[in-house]
């Protein structure tokens, strides 16, 4: 399974179609959007891709990032600020190792990229597993969109390519199949409705900051679909016990 | 002394700026072109390199490639096309080691890229001192020349990043300094106009080919600034020796 790329409401045509042409380049060709803000599809995007228009016409539209990750099962976001979450952060070729570790497992991954201006929220980063720090001159860190991407299948792919023949260095144990996200984004809404009817949330206005610590806290764990289901029937059994 | 970027006869005034954009992220400024295509300055090129406008402006503008690399000890060339020279062909992390071994001896440096549509020509190439190959899937090789670019810096910084706290791990015997292109182009010239008054190029048919052949094979020693001086000698001695 290779990488998929996610773009987050990418904001300018232009470049999405960069980062077609340069995942193409690497042999990457499983692109997602969310709620790109020109609409689609964008002509601007098809013409700046050339030759690999293709990445353009299959591309998959989505409406949340929760969508767009639900079958993923292990996601990193590149993010350029820092986050005050406690989330392992990645350097480019721990990301590139781990997801072709990963890929070799048969799992599903995601490199997720916000928009031009804005980046990624907070919210959208607790679904993710991992945070990817691009190293940049802090002269002019402002990096753009589809070089950022250009830059991580360039590592994926030349990282694959020399390593395709030499043994796999690392592997996963096959008995530990990570949870597809929507099971993780399950278990998060589950377990919050719950906390929301039992008052664990003392305020609205708290609510929100607590939420994200309590999903960052789960999903450093990197549950199974097994845990995930382990978890939930905790849950469901607390739940039904104060009821 | 950090690599310079070299952009023989560039097309596009936005790859021009893209460039300038990717080479500041990643710490390096010093920009030299040869022959743009749509002249110079080039307002395209001043827009898309958006914070990083100061590289474009300070950017230095040659005719030919030799001028730009006057002043240069260590040259490659990245070229997506295989050329039948016998020159060493280096991947990006090669490259970026030997760049940066380089720099730490005080070497001046060069990252060369020729135009968006035809690359460079094998006259530029028989300046170089290695061919660089950028891994790319062979079903959609064309890397757009920014992106390209970016790939290289980013290389080049992460490297740096990473390495700078830890021992230097090759180092290049400070007796020997690379001669610089100028030296190396003059040499060149001097021993191609004795050839020719020697009658060596039967015809001016083959002579091209020929020369760029001699090139290859003198540029494949590195030399030093004394050994140049030493090659003129023998040449210069030869010639007089046969008036």
């Amino acid at each position: 399974m290779k990488p998929v790329i996610i773009l987050v409401t990418p904001q300018l045509g232009e470049n999405i179609g960069a980062t077609a042409r340069a995942m193409l380049n690497f042999g990457l060709d499983g692109l997602r959007i969310v709620n790109p803000r020109d609409g689609w599809p964008n002509q601007k995007a098809l013409d700046m891709a050339k030759g690999a228009a293709i990445v353009i016409e299959k591309a998959m539209l989505y409406t949340t990032l929760a969508d767009a990750l639900a079958d993923i099962q292990w996601a990193i976001a590149a993010t350029a600020r820092n986050r005050d979450m406690h989330k392992p952060i990645y350097h480019p070729a721990t990301c590139t190792d781990t997801l072709i570790t990963h890929s070799r497992a048969g799992h599903r991954t995601a490199l997720v990229f916000g928009a031009e201006r804005s980046g990624l929220t907070n919210e959208d980063i607790t679904l993710m597993d991992a945070i990817l720090h691009i190293p940049v001159s802090q002269e002019y860190p402002s990096l753009n969109l589809a070089q950022a991407v250009a830059v991580m299948c360039f590592c994926w792919f030349s990282t694959l390519s020399s390593s395709s023949s030499a043994a796999n260095p690392t592997s996963l144990p096959s008995t530990s199949t990570p949870a597809p996200k929507k099971d993780i984004l399950a278990f998060f809404e589950h377990l919050e409705k719950e906390l929301e009817k039992s008052g664990f949330f003392s305020s609205a206005h708290i609510r929100p900051t607590m939420a994200h610590n309590i999903r960052n806290l789960f999903q450093r764990l990197a549950m199974t679909e097994q845990e995930v289901r382990t978890l939930r029937g905790i849950v469901r059994s607390l739940a039904k016990g104060r009821g």
